[in-house]
């Protein structure tokens, strides 16, 4: 039931037209309190998609009341006649819920460059208000797929409040359809300074570490709205931990999700002067096209790993890494060492473990293969 | 022929046993003078191969006798085992020639993380020095070719002197193969100090500026040696124009070798408030595997351009950029222009032009598409 797990949310999914497929495409959550509690984190590229613009703007007072989505069209670089379709949007779900478009963030996700059917979309809004319901939220996470194989929701309850989530995105991502769109909800009472620091807290040690293909999106927005419905105020901590493993469960549906890829691959730096510098190493193994080729062919190659790490700044002594995968060690003291047959990689799961001992902090990065299926998924003509 | 051509010079190209095909794999090319004045530039990944270690001591002093290079194995993360195997190579050199070892540059190219049989190398090389002939330029230009397709090399003549160069390497890295190999020789009197700003200057924005899958070799290394033999002192300005040329000259035959590509890529970044940005924005662009995928494709995918400089530093106004591919500006203002359908995407050539309108520096990076011939060949198993 994902968003709608939570008490005091009503969502819905429904066809208008935008999807080629004719599948579901507009998504409405909204937030029925008694708080309006909210936080919101976008994509970091500088050219953001319209949406992203608006919804930059509605999140700044801490107070979001609904979230509409739309998939078939990402309404990106498409100029003020974007932005005002964008805004037409938040004031269509407005003027329904009687409340202002200002506390309406809005979401598209498609191709790039091309603009929404304005009229269309509004009667998406109007539909998906007609079916709002305390149990839409399978429908909602539906209607935001674009090349998701399957929906993903996700729900970790607390003690008596819980916390409900949907996404869409593929890891590795697809003509144009770049985006990552998550929805979070709680009925838990937390205020939105509060949110954001917890919501900060959990995207950075999940989606942030995400890395399927290095390339940034220009529509990713993750909001998490609190109605308050449950009476209980939860521990930061607490909230913050259960928010943390809800963005960790989606996180990794997005990665075994991601479209064509064979290897779900797990980079842990460890013994790192600083979690940045973990990062910063997981992040260049995670970015190498010719590291990533291996592992599809099979090929546990740690001199890419290790060609990989000597284009960080991270500290380390060239001459002494040691890397691990599926736990073979093949790599010591930046020679080789367990023979490089020991190490399976038939499963769809790779692990790379990197001993950099230059201190104690650790991180871990997420990707995928490069395969001829990206190439293929990624070449294929947008129109 | 190549390194050759200019007076002074000596080389030879001779099969050592090295590689599995029985091609020739060992290369010498060796400075008779009377100037023995070099610069040499490396790679810039912190974690080097043996070679490269060892040619960084040798380089300090300006003073360069020979060049000795193998193909057939990278001697790269092999430890102190590696470094003597090097360190043998340049003292046999050095005692055919009856100079130091201290004078001789190693080159190696091949499998990473596989020791060389040492012996077959010092065969090898004793097989180059019975070899080596004023006319030996393009068998040691052939001696250094992995998954090249052709030999790669190039003269640039100038006033009664001459510069010649061969390279290996493909623009997109085979099997842990990754490395460039660049020997250039001049009979030009140039001082060392000289030769290190002209190649300097040179490289800058001729290899430098390849970035056809974002990878950075662990052997990458670019030599030139100056005999004297000519005579002649060139100006500055003159010697380095002639090095550009041939240095661009020798990139745009790696480029144009390119494994598993289908289409050359040269992105030129206009206006830029300096020519650091511009350069960071043409690279953003050549490492989206997006873009590359699109132009595979044959699809002019402009958005993945703007989303690529979106991830940059750069000064633009996110809502004015322009894009440009093979002369149709499909982008202007960051809005959709010409009709995408005017690109023709059919032959091997692409130009992207972008229009910062943020100042008036400019710079041209090129790399390739992303292909499935590209992931097949980095991902077949490399025993």
């Amino acid at each position: 039931m994902s968003v709608t797990q939570p008490q005091g949310f009503r969502a819905a999914g429904v066809s208008a037209g935008l999807k080629s497929s004719g599948g579901k495409d507009v998504a409405l959550v909204v937030n029925d309190g008694p708080t309006h509690d909210s936080a919101t984190v976008f994509t970091a590229n500088r050219c953001k998609a319209n949406p992203v613009l608006w919804s930059q703007e509605v999140v700044k007072d801490g107070t979001v009341r609904a979230v509409v989505l739309n998939s078939g069209g990402a309404n990106c670089y498409t100029g003020p006649e974007g932005f005002q379709t964008t805004h037409a949007v938040a004031e269509q779900v407005a003027g329904h819920l009687g409340i202002g478009a200002i506390d309406v963030v809005v979401c598209s996700t498609g191709l790039i460059g091309l603009a929404n059917d304005r009229s269309d979309l509004l009667a998406g809004v109007d539909a998906a208000y007609a079916e709002l319901s305390a149990d839409g939220g399978t429908s909602a996470a539906e209607a935001i797929m674009t090349t998701d194989s399957v929906s993903k929701q996700a729900v970790v309850e607390g003690a008596g409040w819980s916390i409900g989530g949907m996404a869409k995105g593929a890891g590795m991502l697809a003509p144009q359809l770049a985006t990552m769109l998550v929805v979070i909800t709680t009925d838990a009472v937390v205020a939105a300074g509060e949110l954001d620091q917890a919501l900060r807290a959990a995207t950075r040690v999940s989606f942030d570490r995400l890395d399927s293909d290095g390339c940034m999106s220009t529509n990713d927005t993750v909001t998490v709205m609190a109605s308050g419905a449950s009476g209980i105020t939860p521990s930061l901590p607490d909230f913050t931990e259960a928010l943390t493993q809800l963005c960790a469960d989606l996180a990794m549906q997005l990665l075994r999700d991601a479209e064509g890829a064979d290897h779900e691959i797990t980079i842990t730096t460890l013994n790192a002067a600083s979690e940045d510098e973990a990062v910063e190493v997981g992040r260049s193994v995670a970015r190498s096209n010719l590291f990533k080729a291996a592992v599809f062919g099979q090929d546990p190659n740690w001199g890419r790993v290790l060609a990989s790490i000597g284009t960080t700044s991270a500290q380390f002594d060239p001459a002494d890494l040691d890397v691990a995968m599926n736990g073979v060690w093949v790599c010591k003291g930046s020679e080789p060492h367990a023979d490089r047959s020991e190490v399976d990689l038939s499963g769809r799961e790779l692990s790379v473990t990197i001993d950099l001992k230059a201190g104690t902090e650790r991180a871990t990065v997420w990707t995928n293969d490069l395969t001829h299926a990206y190439v293929h998924e990624n070449s294929a003509y947008s129109s």
